[in-house]
């Protein structure tokens, strides 16, 4: 049996949450049915935030009930406060992801906290999840580079992975929120990480911006990570990161881990009918280059054959 | 001082060997000029082919001199045949790229032999060249799929190199004709013939068909891997290999090396000209992932800041 990575969808919450279309409800669930039925058993759906500042999001708790059920499927919901907590335990989620960013600039943009006041606002989330039974995954926003003050050192967000993990956070994922990473430091970034926490305990969080999401990607795959984040269709980018275009495809992510030997359990052609909804519904033209390829594939009359 | 890498420009022969434009001559040493301008030091303008199948090489012996000129610049001449050999040597190539593709279908595609009999030939020039002080790059054409019988074994290209360099060749190239390998299949190809031969008898040559160049190169550069071709702007293609799109753009690939703290010497801003006078001669649009990024960056009126 191959060695198996998991794909935690994000298209729905980090994909739209800065779509200046807003998509309706309904839809958002029909585009989590189409997900869960291509093979998708991690998905992070919404996040509890002030609807003033992310109108997208604000069906929160009304999307929540209508998303496919079942005991594989594992719903997280992104907080960035103790009230988002409240909310995403009243809505039952088994699994918050709280945010911390590297640098002052950008806390301040995300959260209007410090990065010290920040960092203790996850403490405190993370021992009232521990106390609820919530799981925590703590994102280190801004681990490769800080969309207001350039790039960052590794030993920044290694310093932030080891408090959360001291603070007693599940997970942690390293995200490189606006695409401004390298392989090489993701490289200097995880290998301390793996070989303090294991790889077991670690997401890796990925946009595209600069065509190097894949090179990181196979780069934390190959130290052992097997956690990701991806959003359908490359879907998204962060509102309060001005430059982070869309977030790694997960069809792109999906085709270079199952070329690589990984299962990932999820099925590109089924990802296509949920990309095509993602496009219907926010407007935009959406996908990743593998279907790109499979596109131009069925254009000379051939059936696109992956692996 | 960082770590060096050498990019070989393949755009004028790999690039423009199968475009639909015929670019005349004049336009191909101004492509040259603005190349070697942006930093290239390395690159492969010609194949010495029969005019009837590639026409576009036609200009080979007439373009040689056109080239600019100085010690610190290394041309390479592509040739399919002892034939293609004895006119790169009478125009004066110091190197000459031989093409050995890993199935008997690709070779008889692209040369009209069987494996075996290429693999002869290739033995026959390189021997021609080492009595000539003529220096050999032996291509391992589709060494991570044959166009026409799918994926290859990692054993095979690695037997082919073994024998090319027992044949004498100096240098060997390990080429994904048509962009349907992986960084895994890279790791394995590659791990036992550097720890055999060491890295700096090797070039990586890569498109980016499904995506994965970037990742493939970087696995390439993590093994030790120095030098690689590329294609400005992404042009190329296989005339023979069905689904062969573009060459790994030379400005992503520059991008990933230089991130990643490899010298290469060459100017992304430079070689922008470059893609451009190569759009304007195919009457195409390319560019790298990297250049959609700066574009977007400048139309945000912001100055993109690579590094």
């Amino acid at each position: 049996m191959a060695d198996q990575a998991i794909i935690n969808e994000v298209g729905l919450r980090d994909g739209l949450q800065n779509q200046p279309v807003t998509v309706d409800t309904d839809t958002k669930a029909r585009l989590a049915r189409l997900l869960v039925d291509a093979g998708m058993r991690y998905l992070e759906p919404v996040s509890f935030v002030s609807p003033k500042a992310i109108p997208q999001m604000a069906d929160a708790a009304a999307l929540t009930p209508l998303l496919p059920q079942g005991d594989h499927l594992h719903y997280t919901a992104l907080i960035p406060n103790l009230k988002g907590y409240q909310l995403a335990k009243e809505a039952g989620y088994p699994t918050v992801a709280l945010v911390l960013s590297t640098t002052d600039s950008f806390n301040e943009r995300n959260l209007r906290m410090s990065l010290e006041q920040a960092a203790q606002s996850c403490e405190t989330i993370i021992a009232a999840a521990r106390e609820d039974g919530i799981a925590t995954r703590t994102y280190i926003s801004g681990a490769f580079a800080c969309p207001y003050d350039g790039p960052v050192p590794v030993s920044l967000p290694q310093q932030l992975a080891e408090r959360m993990f001291a603070a007693g956070s599940n997970e942690v994922a390293i995200a490189d929120t606006i695409g401004a990473g390298n392989p090489q430091q993701m490289k200097a970034i995880m290998t301390p990480l793996i070989r303090d926490f294991g790889a077991e305990r670690f997401y890796v969080h990925l946009h595209d911006t600069r065509g190097l999401a894949a090179a990181m990607a196979w780069e934390a795959a190959d130290l052992g990570v097997r956690k990701f984040d991806a959003s359908v269709g490359g879907l998204g980018g962060c509102p309060f990161a001005p430059g982070a275009t869309g977030n790694m495809a997960t069809e792109d992510l999906v085709y270079l881990l199952e070329s690589c030997g990984l299962d990932t359990g999820i099925n590109i052609e089924g990802l296509r009918e949920a990309v095509a909804l993602a496009a219907e519904a926010t407007q935009r033209p959406l996908g990743g280059r593998i279907l790109d390829w499979m596109a131009s594939q069925e254009k000379q009359g051939k059936t696109p054959c992956l692996w």
